[in-house]
């Protein structure tokens, strides 16, 4: 089988990927950009406001110029899904839509989406279920929705989704918006088409076709055709298992502050990293230094 | 003497401080931000081309996009000069133009630019002599120029001199440019009014009123008109020596993972901490993660 070559395949094309690309093309590595969606979960945010220098741009949007960077630098990018990595003599090999070979990696796979687990959730998923606010707010005009979770996307979803609503409510188990950022939870506390209901849980969703309803805990129904899922998102890292890379119990990948985890060559960035603040400028700065330390390895080897 | 009261007091209005002041004020912390000048040691880059969206932005117009979006959050900036802090009672106190207190620091003070140390380096600055490529560059039309170093600045330095001048020397004490990033070194050696001059150093900068020439470790003297030095920058932290924080062998602050000191309360991000890779978007990531990690000391103290 023919295999591309490359110094570095960046995984991941959200703010870290794309970091990562940008810093190695700087650094004339020999580099490709494998992601599975063009931005990442960044090009899904409905707002962005904080982004150094940029107060408010949407995730889309911001992700294009990302992307633009890349390509005038010459990164190669490509949206495919990568299936296998393996490590043979030293080298990384890539399965996706077909085999890269690699020095060096640095994953930034970023986070899915989670799922509330219900047994109506996957057959209403598109008729009335979503995991993106961003992407079907807009077929909500002037009906009645919910959201559920209490995180900074759940209420930038609740904001988005009240300009098209006629009421919105917020399904939090928690007892107040203690996870929020304090702007968020202002905006959302003066908007009166948002009702948050705090200390439930959705039990059911119910419906023929489509979202019908919701059926909580307290056995109270709600009449609703909309259900937006914000219950944060997992790393997904099936496809590296073979590898041993050390991950913490929730499933991030262990890095050190140069992102470097425990299989030599192999670095990682961005959401599916440990650390802990999770923002579009803390995944792109790790991005830039994943490669900086790639090209410092790279550099001592070729001596 | 009445003093200012803050939640956050932010030191230098560099891409960190900036961050740190973005940051704060989404988490709707009452925030102040001193710095000496407006966008940091950033503001004075010629070209900047990989702080992550911006391909080719001139260093002052990114930091101008700092400043706006820090003052759109309603981020208080002044631009004055931090003479002294001092702890009280779990308080800091900052003397500047006039006294700040706070509960939290974030120290972002950033680095200033090292001098030769020659006799008649001080006198013939504004003369020949410059550590500003961006501000000074224009003064050298159709004249004979030295750089001095040959880290990225002083191969940027060149190559925005190179528009202007008619030569430009590159001093440098080494045998070649490997601190530099390729890409720039790529472009300074197709330039051809660029002439890297290696293995040698500037023993003393002769002239009456102005700068006419230099004289080499080697013997050899070059005519020249302007001198621009770049030999990298000092953190510049007198001022907080009382309260005995710990910095590595060369001055910069350590930090660990959230920023923290060995000082409760008082954080550090930017170009003054220890972290090896020294770019806006690390800077400004660690900003954010400055404030985030103030944001939640706060929180939990008021509990």
């Amino acid at each position: 089988m023919v295999s591309e070559k490359y110094d570095l395949v960046v995984i991941g094309a959200g703010p870290a990927g794309l970091s990562a690309g940008i810093y190695a093309a700087r650094y004339k590595l020999n580099v490709i950009v494998i992601g599975k969606e063009m931005g990442g979960l960044a090009a899904t945010a409905h707002r962005i406001c904080n982004y150094p220098s940029y107060n408010n741009v949407k995730g889309f949007e911001l992700m294009q110029k990302f992307i633009q960077h890349a390509e005038e630098l010459g990164v190669k990018i490509v949206y495919k899904e990568v299936t296998k990595i393996d490590k043979k003599n030293k080298e990384f090999v890539i399965q996706a839509d077909k085999e890269y070979r690699s020095k060096k990696i640095v994953f930034a796979g970023g986070t899915i989406q989670k799922k509330l687990g219900l047994k109506n959730e996957g057959k209403f998923v598109g008729k009335g279920v979503s995991y993106c606010a961003t992407c079907d707010a807009a077929f909500f005009k002037n009906k009645i929705v919910t959201i559920v979770g209490g995180s900074d996307s759940a209420l930038t979803a609740a904001l988005l989704l009240s300009e098209f609503a006629t009421k919105v409510y917020i399904i939090y188990r928690k007892d107040k918006f203690f996870r929020g950022d304090p702007s968020w939870v202002d905006l959302v506390e003066k908007e009166k088409k948002i009702i948050p209901i705090f200390n439930e849980e959705i039990m059911e969703i119910m419906g023929n076709e489509k979202v019908e309803g919701v059926k909580l805990k307290s056995g109270k129904e709600l009449k609703l055709e909309g259900v937006f899922i914000e219950i944060g998102s997992v790393p997904e890292i099936k496809f590296i298992s073979k590898l041993n890379i050390k991950i913490t119990d929730s499933g991030y990948i262990i890095t050190d502050k140069n992102q470097k985890t425990n299989i030599p060559g192999f670095f990682a960035a961005g959401d599916i990293t440990d650390s802990e603040l999770k923002q579009i400028v803390t995944a792109a700065s790790q991005g830039a230094i994943a490669s900086y330390n790639v090209y410092q390895e790279i550099k001592k080897e070729a001596n």
